[in-house]
């Protein structure tokens, strides 16, 4: 490990990270929440500081960034992001603890959602825009917009790139790097402002369009309402909401060959798994509903389950019903599709359909060769043959995944917490999702969770979010060798 | 597929099935039970004609077996050894209904133990000696039995075996599989006598010592009381019955190795973390129900802790608690306890420690690749190395497992079952362990289930003891082709 790279890579993103600080700072000045805004001017210079320190010092370094420096800047870069990034709650008393501050920094750049504020709608606007404002950062990826923005990062830059992106295939669709991340960012951008401007049309102010884009667009879930999205009582923003979390679970790399005039869409077996999926889930659910009689038929339940299916498969978890009282099989299958998660390259967390689609594949060829032990069956996904080495990565990810999530739930119970709480609450933090069942359900928040367990689910949420080995390397002795 | 050579196998093994019924039909004329012996009597008449009509057809077919018609010999033979084992119940009326005749049946060969009777106390002694006798026979394999015991089968009793053995590494560890066969039914005989034993020195008469060392031996978990172990209110059986558990929990071939005169159990990396995690597990479980004042401090919690716990590991699944009353921690533990399961080549269920390890050490790997993405590195256990095919067969198994695991939790919130029993009962039965948590804890039942749900879950429980593939392979079109 080459540590004074490391810190000069860090220090170039806290300066980098000064500037996004700003933008909360002059929400705060419009609103003339003057205690906030100095919050923020505060955590600024402590986080301009704590750049210069490190690049000052690090600057003359010239050798290279090879993968294991480029997994400890992301690691830490994410650790050091929520850390600072909490303080502008703390210092400002809107969060009387630490842990509390930290859990929902986290929560928000890791794009959770997982709240531990009970009381929403006090707290003053350029909080609650901070708070969705890290889910819009966090989404696409802070540190692939850092590469877009800084053209001095370099060769080393890809290292940082494959460890935030997420999904299995991380390869950069444009001949130079950096140019894939303006591009991911252009697109993420257009799409948010279009979102933006729709729910302008369907009658929300600039501040609740722009906090509630922010929290669809990332997959995020926070919002400026305790009630969340039911607050508005609008199908129309429902919809829209509904159509911009579709949108945001897609793999951008489609939107990209989109703009290039190739329309891929119905090609790639992801989408079409992904439409599948959630056409397929959100019609059981509504069955189950309606023969269940958590809801009357027609188009409000049809709006519901659309809705909440949605909201969860895309790891966002924003709610419009209770669905922690809706029927047996219901809650069963909202808890499944909180493993699966959105699409590879989308903002969505979870396993990501593709890998779930090459796992099944695997499964079946593993069955398969019990009786024709010798066959050669390579998998393929949308055309493309996966290599060896891509397959053991992938079921790699899928025993470390269901091994923190486990250690998470295992951790929930040694609180006291029950049976439905501690694996719904692991799970939820993991994929990114935000609320789960029972005690941290759709009507619930996470403030009553033990400060012990407010940080293994911490832990949980940037694990899941760096897909795993970014954060799991970080116990492995060897990694910190020279 | 070559469906002579199948029925041919099936034949023979329907002679060496009615020979086994004569066993019960002894057991109802020694206690005079006329009825429930007519039962059995017929049941030998239609198993002897099933074979006759199978094996005289068939028996000058010369070709040889291979891998698709073992599987399908022993799953057919598995699903037609259920099916008729179940008649006796049935035709007697003691279990008024097929389809939980035919549960229990499979329950009992499977060496699950999960059962539907409500008033077990009230059967006649001859049905519930077959009951536990179902067990013993399942237990080390009623096929392992029938190749260590016919000379005829020729080489392809390796294919029978091969999906019969449980655990990853399925090879005979003598020159002649017939050999192996003969050695693994010797000693499982020898220390299910020791038990017969010891229970009968504990007070027991011959019938519950019997049907008990049967429960144990196979980690069945059938017993001939409503209230389990706890009925017999005696702590030098239950600590008989955690010791004989926890000597069917472990893998025979160290006993074969032992007769030999090598002492390999501590060199036994599997051997090591099944002691370990037992240790462990009910220390931890003793801790918490004290703690959480479920239970007093003192020898009786100590044995209550360590019982549950050994009971769940092996699969095994008597109780002398209500585990499911138990504090949160315990019953996430035992929860997770059975998805791990007894040693490979035990007669326990679940996935097998030796698996575990596997698991744990690929995902290790994969971290490690993540920076060091050339290394090579071998997995090895105890000292072997895994082949690339055993990997692949190791992470594939899991994928399936888990994939049937949710497939049942699924069917159960259909069924409108609650979260806990949902999920508790689908690895309960597909882990081979019986009991869950929730509607079927230890001191519930599964009569209450809906048909449909009996059918998945003997599924799952057949799936489980043959180890996924024997059961999947009957789903895969290719395996039908001639």
């Amino acid at each position: 490990m080459n540590f004074r790279i490391v810190a000069k890579f860090l220090g170039l993103f806290f300066f980098f990270y000064t500037a996004v600080l700003v933008v909360p700072l002059l929400v705060a000045l419009h609103y003339r929440e003057f205690d906030v805004a100095q919050a923020f001017a505060a955590v600024i210079l402590f986080a301009f500081a704590l750049g210069a320190a490190l690049y000052l010092r690090m600057r003359k370094t010239t050798q290279q960034m090879f993968r294991k420096e480029g997994l400890l800047v992301v690691s830490l870069g994410w650790l050091l992001m929520a850390a600072i990034g909490a303080l502008p709650f703390y210092i400002s008393r809107w969060i009387p603890t630490y842990t509390d501050a930290f859990f929902e920094t986290m929560s928000g750049f890791t794009t959770t959602g997982a709240s531990i504020l009970t009381d929403i709608e006090a707290l003053p606007h350029a909080l609650l825009f901070w708070r969705s404002f890290t889910h819009w950062l966090g989404g696409m990826g802070i540190i692939v917009l850092f590469i877009a923005i800084l053209p001095m990062l370099g060769a080393g830059s890809k290292h940082l790139y494959r460890v935030e992106i997420p999904g299995p295939s991380k390869d950069s669709f444009m001949p130079r790097l950096r140019h894939t991340a303006m591009a991911l960012w252009g697109i993420y951008i257009t799409i948010s402002l279009a979102e933006f401007l729709a729910l302008m049309a369907c009658g929300l102010d600039w501040f609740e369009a722009s906090t509630h884009t922010f929290g669809t667009m990332a997959t995020g879930g926070f919002s400026t309402h305790s009630a969340s999205i039911a607050a508005f009582h609008s199908p129309a923003i429902e919809w829209v909401i509904i159509l911009f979390m579709l949108l945001a679970g897609i793999n951008f790399s489609l939107y990209f060959q989109l703009i290039r005039g190739r329309l891929y869409f119905l090609k790639d077996a992801e989408f079409r798994a992904y439409l599948l999926f959630v056409g397929i889930i959100a019609f059981v659910i509504y069955l189950t509903n309606t023969i269940g009689g958590a809801m009357a038929t027609g188009a409000e339940s049809v709006r519901a389950s659309a809705f909440q299916t949605v909201a969860i498969l895309t790891t966002t978890g924003y709610t419009t019903a209770d669905f922690d009282a809706w029927p047996a099989l219901s809650r069963m299958l909202l808890f499944g599709l909180m493993f699966i998660g959105a699409s590879a390259g989308s903002t969505g967390g979870g396993l990501k359909i593709m890998r779930i689609l090459i796992l099944a594949k695997w499964a079946w060829r593993s069955i398969i060769r019990t009786f024709h032990p010798q066959s050669i069956l390579p998998i393929r996904i949308s055309g493309m043959m996966l290599s060896q080495e891509m397959e053991d990565q992938i079921t790699g990810l899928f025993v470390a995944f269901v091994g923190l999530f486990i250690a998470g739930a295992a951790t929930m119970s040694l609180l006291g917490y029950d049976f439905a709480t501690s694996l719904s609450a692991s799970i939820a933090c993991l994929g990114n999702i935000g609320p789960g069942l029972g005690k941290v359900g759709a009507s619930q928040n996470y403030a009553f969770i033990h400060p012990f367990g407010k940080w293994v689910l911490s832990v949980l949420m940037m694990a899941g979010r760096l897909e795993v080995y970014a954060v799991a390397v970080l116990f492995v002795p060897a990694f910190w060798r020279k």
